[in-house]
C-alpha cells in the first residue's frame, strides 16, 4: 500500500494532490467530548485500536476467536496478535486498508499485516505511542481536523463541549443532537431516559406538553453550545397520524410502562423534533435502516453497540416523505441509507426536496457504516451521480468510536479521485482540470464546511 | 466525446458499425401527437430544451438553481444559462451525456459544456434551429424514427393520431393506451376522468358495468387507431380479490367521493383491462414501482411530472402475478420495474410466463427513467443475460416528453455494443460475427419492430 | 474457453492451480441416491441434459421454443438440436458456460455452440456416453468428488444411502434432510406427506406431540445414516409466537383440511426442527427467497420444480433471527438469500451469531440457484469480503439434479481465484502467496470438507 494506494490512473493521482491536504470536517462522529477534554495519553495499541471498536470484533468472532480475546479477561498483547491473525487473510475488508493506513500514518508502522509480525508491530507501535506521546488532541492535531461533531443524546450536559469551547484547542468539537432517545417508546429505559432529560432540563416531564418543552429547551441549549446539526436513527417508519391528545395518552401511560400505538407517538415527536431542528438551522442527518441488537444472548451478556447490529429490509420511505411534507419549511437534510438496496430510493426521493436555498440541500448520505468500503462508497457515487448531483455532496464522515479513524477521509477522497478520473479517461466527461478540481475538493472539504456553516 | 463514444473495443465498434443506421421504433414515449401534428418550428433551445424536462428541472434544483431559472419567469437565455453553469459539474450524469448528443445531432454544436461557453451554445443552437426549420417533423425526419407509440389517457379521441394516419408523414405515429386514470379511484380527480372518459365514448357511466362498457369500447378504439400496445403503471399492488357486485359498489361509492377498498377496485379493473388488452393483441406494457409528486408544496404549485417522482419500495409482484394468472390467456407482456433492486425478482419472474408462442413473449423491460444510465443499463443487460435472454429483449425506448431525445437510442446501442462485445474479448463467448450481429440487430430494431408488430 | 477460461491474470491461473485438483465436497445437491446406487449408464446426451433440467427449459422457453421440444414428445434429437439453437444466442448466461464446461470434460465435445453444430455435438457426445460407459458412478469418479449431501424429504426411508455406505463406492453419498414438507401446511399435499411421515417413522400422527416425535425419531434416522446437514426453506417468513395447545389446534385442523395461522404453525416447528437440527450436530442451511410454481396453468400440467420459480422480495430476516434467538443454542447455519438484493442483510445478519465455537459458524450461502453466475458469485463474495469474512466461507454447491453439473465446482474456483488475485494486482492486499493459497484453498475445499465434519 503506497502513496498511490487506490489511485488508478495519473489523473487520480493529479486530482489528489489538490485534496490531499484540505482539512477534514467530520460532521457526524462518535468520538467522546469528555476523553478529548481530558487527553490522558494512550498506553498502548490494544486500548487505542481494539476496547471499543465492535468492527474488529466483529471480524474477529467471524473468523473463529473465542470472545475471551475480545470483549474478555486476555490480555492486550493476545487480543492485538488474535486481531492481527484475523486480518492476515481479510481480504476485501476495510478493516484490512484502514488498519494499514493507521498503522502507517499515526505509528509509523510499514510491515505487513501477517500472523508472524504480530509481535513486532506491537511493539513498534507502542514505541510510537510513547515516542509522540500520542493522546486524542494530538491525534487529533496530526489529523488537519477543523471540526468535529460528535453525536450526543438528548440529555447531555454539554459541560466537555462548552469546556473544549473555552480552551485554546484549535479543532472546533461541537455537539450534534441525537433524539433517538426520545423517540424509542418501546427501548426498556424509555422512563430512565426520560427522567435524564428531566434533570438536565429541570423540567418535570410528566405529559407530552412537558416532554416537548424539554426537547425543545435541549435543542436550544445545543444550539448555545454550537452545535449544527441533529440526527435521528430509525429501522423503519410507519406513518400514522394522531391528535396531540392522543399522543399525550400514549406518553403517559409508556411512562407508566404500558406502551401501545407507538408509531403514533414516534410519527408525533419525530416530526416536531424535525420542525424543531430545521427551525434553528441545524441540518437533519437521518440514518434509516440498520436492525439492532440482534443477538439477544450477547446483548444481555454486553449490552448495545458490541458488534450485533445488521442491515435491515424494513420500509421507511413512505413514513418520512409524509413527515418532511408535515414539517413544511424543509430544511437542510441528509437521508443516509444503510441498506444499499435502496440507494435508487434515497438517490431519487431527496430530488424531490431540494430548492435554490443552497445546493444539495436535502441529499444522499455518504456510505456509511457496513457500506463504508471500496464498494459501497462506489455504488454510492455511482447512485449520486446517476440520479442526482455529486457536485453538491457534502461527503465522507468517520461515524467511528476511534480517534484514529480519519484516515477513512483519505481513504476516501483516493477512491473519489480515481472515480471522478475514470469518467474522464474513459471519455464520458470533460478533461477540463478546472471543474474536476472544483468537483473534488468540494465533495472533499468545501461543500461539508458550508453546508455546516463550520 | 467522439465517434467511439462509450465504445470499449474494436469488435464493439464493428458491432455498432451493424446497428448504427437501423431505424428507431420508440414503442413507449411521452410526445404529443397534435403538436407533430401541428408542426409549429422551435424559437429557440430552451424551448426546445428546458420548457417541459424535468429531469433538467430535477438537476437544476440539485445544484442549487432557484425556481424562478426553471419554472419561473427569468428570460429564456437566463434559463439556459443557468442549465448548462449546472450540467458543468454533472460527472456521470445521463443528463450531460444526451445534452452533449443533442447538442451535435440536431444543432451541429460540438463546444464543450462549460459555464462560460453557455452564450455560444445558446447562439449557435438558435441559429441551427433558423438553418434547419427545425419543427417536430423535421427532427423525427432527422432521426430515423419507423414508428412512435405516443402514451394516451382512456379519454383520448385520437384525432391527432388518425390525421397524421392519413397525412403524408412517413413515420408512423400510434397510440398506446394507458389505463391508469380508470385504475387510480384515490385520484382527486378520478370522477372527472371517469367523466371525460363518458364524454368520448358517449356512454353515460352510472356503474361498473358501465364503465367495463366504456373501457371497452375504448380499447377498439385505439384498436382502430393502430394502437398495438398497453399501458399499465402502478407503484405498488395489493391482490385482493373481490366479486363485480362488490367493485360496483366500490366504484358508486368513489363516484359519490366515498372512495374505501380500492385494492379491490384496483385488483378488479386492472385486470379487466390487462385482458382486454390481450384479447385485442395488444402488447402490455406495465411500469411499477414510480412513488409520485412526492413534494407536496410543490405538487399543489406546479402539479405532475414537475420533477417530484422517486423510486419506490412497495411490493407489486405477489399480485402481479396473480393478475396475470387471473387473467388466463397471457399475451405479450413487458415489466419494467423502476427499482433496480427489483431487477432479479424481474428478470425472473418473467421466465415464468414465457412460451413458444413467441420469443420474449413475457420480458424484462428495458433500463426505465432514473435507469436510463449507464449503469442502470448495465445491470438489467446483466440480470436479461444472466436471468433470462438478451436476444429476444425488445430494446430501448425513450420515454420522453421530449421530442430530441432520440440520442437516448443511440447511446443504448452503443452501450449494447460494447457490453457484448466485452463478452467476447474476455473468451466468454463465441467470437462469430454473425450471432454476434443478429444480437445486436436484433436487440436495437428488429425484435421491438416484430414484437409490436410494426 | 480455453485452460484459461475465467482467470485474469497470471496470480490467478497461480492460485488455480492449487485449488483445480482438489477435491470436490458438494454438500448440497438434488441427486438421486437410488439412481447412483442402480449406476445404469445413460443411453444419449438429451437423457442426461434435458430430461430433468429445468433451468435449460426456462431458457428454451424465452426463446421461444415450444413445449413440444421441452417436456413434451418431440424426439431425443429434435430437442437437442432446440436446445442448441437457443443456446447459441445465449451470451452471459452461465448455461452457455456451465454447458461447454460439460461437453468438453465429459463428452470430450469441443465443437463451438452453433446451430449449424448441434449434430456433430449430438454424435461425438452420445459416442463419448457408449465409448466412456458413461453412468452415475462413473461420471462421479471422474470428478473428483469425496462427498455428495442429497437433500431428502423427512419422510424418505435411506435405504438407498445405506446400501451407498455398505458398498464399496468411494464417494461418500449422505442425506440431507429437508424440513419443508412438515412445514408448509398450506400445501395442498400436507396431510399426504404427514402420512408419509406416519408410515416411515410407523407412528400415528394424530397430534403435534405425535408429530415432533416422529420428526425427531426421523432426524435421528439421518444421523444414523450419516447426515450432516439439515435444509429448511421459505419465501418469506412471519413469526408469530403461539402456545404448543394453540399449535396442536392448528395442525390438527390442518389435518382435517382447515388450514388457518399458518405462521403460529410454521414458526413453531420450523423452530423446533432448527434446534432439533442443532442438538444433532447438523449444520442448518436456510434457503429463502424463493417464489415457486407462480404459472398456475403450466403447474397444473407439469408440477413442481419444471422451471416456473422465481426470485421473491418477501421479508423473513425480522422472524429468522427471533427464531435463532429462541433456539438459544444456536450452532452452524448457513443462510442462502434468492434475492441478490438481500445481500448486505445476510453478510451482516450472520455476523451477529457467530462465535469462537469455529471460523465462520453462521455464514452466507453461496451465490445459489439463479445467482449461479459470474455476477451473482462476485456480488456474493464482494457481500462476503466487504462485510464478513472470505476465509471462512465453505465455498460452492452444485444445488443441481444434473449428475454432470461438477464443473460448476471448477466455474466457481476460477471465478475465487480472479477475484482474489485482482485485490493483489491492484495493491490492495498482500501479495503474500502462502495467505493467499490458504485463502483459495480454505473455500474452494478445506472449509466444507471441515464445516460439515467430512
Amino acid at each position: 500500500m503506497n502513496k498511490d494506494f487506490m489511485l488508478t490512473s495519473a489523473l487520480s493521482c493529479e486530482l489528489y494532490r489538490e485534496v490531499r491536504d484540505l482539512p477534514i470536517v467530520d460532521y457526524h462522529c462518535h468520538l467522546d467530548a469528555m476523553q478529548i477534554l481530558n487527553d490522558e495519553p494512550y498506553e498502548n495499541i490494544t486500548q487505542m485500536w481494539l476496547y471499543g471498536d465492535h468492527y474488529k470484533w466483529r471480524l474477529m468472532r467471524t473468523a473463529g476467536v473465542a470472545e475471551k480475546y475480545i470483549t474478555g479477561d486476555a490480555g492486550d498483547f493476545e487480543k492485538f496478535e488474535k486481531y492481527i491473525q484475523a486480518l492476515s487473510y481479510a481480504i476485501g475488508s476495510p478493516l484490512y486498508h484502514w488498519s494499514k493506513m493507521e498503522l502507517s500514518k499515526y505509528f509509523g508502522v510499514e510491515e505487513e499485516i501477517l500472523p508472524q509480525n504480530a509481535e513486532l508491530i506491537y511493539k513498534k507501535a507502542n514505541e510510537a505511542i510513547k515516542t509522540k506521546c500520542l493522546s486524542p488532541k494530538r491525534i487529533i492535531a496530526m489529523s488537519n481536523v477543523e471540526a468535529i461533531c460528535t453525536i450526543e443524546e438528548i440529555f447531555c450536559d454539554l459541560a466537555a463541549h462548552k469546556a473544549l469551547a473555552a480552551s485554546r484547542f484549535e479543532t472546533k468539537v461541537l455537539p450534534a443532537i441525537r433524539g433517538d432517545k426520545a423517540i424509542n417508546i418501546e427501548d426498556e429505559n424509555f422512563g430512565a431516559y426520560i427522567q435524564k432529560l428531566s434533570e438536565v432540563t429541570r423540567i418535570r416531564i410528566t405529559n407530552l406538553t412537558d416532554l416537548l418543552f424539554a426537547l425543545d429547551k435541549q435543542l436550544d441549549a445545543f444550539l448555545n453550545a454550537g452545535c449544527v446539526s441533529a440526527d435521528y436513527a430509525f429501522e423503519g417508519l410507519n406513518y400514522e397520524k394522531a391528535s396531540s391528545a392522543e399522543v399525550n395518552k400514549i406518553f403517559c401511560d409508556a411512562l407508566c410502562g404500558r406502551v401501545h400505538d407507538k408509531d403514533k407517538y414516534i410519527t408525533y415527536v419525530l416530526t416536531h423534533m424535525i420542525r424543531g431542528s430545521y427551525k434553528r438551522g441545524f441540518a437533519v442527518q437521518l440514518h434509516a435502516g440498520a436492525k439492532r441488537n440482534n443477538n439477544a444472548a450477547m446483548y444481555k451478556l454486553l449490552g448495545a453497540d458490541t458488534g450485533y447490529d445488521s442491515v435491515s429490509d424494513r420500509s421507511y420511505m413512505d413514513g418520512l416523505v409524509k413527515i418532511l411534507n408535515d414539517c413544511k419549511n424543509i430544511g437542510k437534510t441528509i437521508i443516509f441509507n444503510l441498506n444499499p438496496a435502496d440507494n435508487a430510493m434515497v438517490a431519487t426521493t431527496v430530488g424531490c426536496f431540494v430548492d435554490g436555498e443552497c445546493a444539495g440541500k436535502v441529499q444522499m448520505g455518504a456510505a456509511w457504516w457496513f457500506n463504508d468500503t471500496f464498494d459501497g462508497m462506489t455504488e454510492m457515487l455511482k447512485a449520486t451521480c446517476n440520479l442526482s448531483y455529486l457536485k453538491s455532496f457534502v461527503g465522507m464522515l468517520t461515524d467511528s468510536r476511534s480517534i484514529i479513524s480519519y484516515p477513512r477521509h483519505d481513504y476516501f477522497r483516493r477512491i473519489l479521485c480515481s472515480f471522478v478520473a475514470d469518467f474522464v479517461n474513459r471519455g464520458e466527461f470533460t478533461p477540463n482540470t478546472d471543474i474536476l478540481k472544483e468537483i473534488v475538493s468540494s465533495v472533499s472539504y468545501y461543500n461539508a464546511k458550508n453546508y455546516f456553516n463550520i
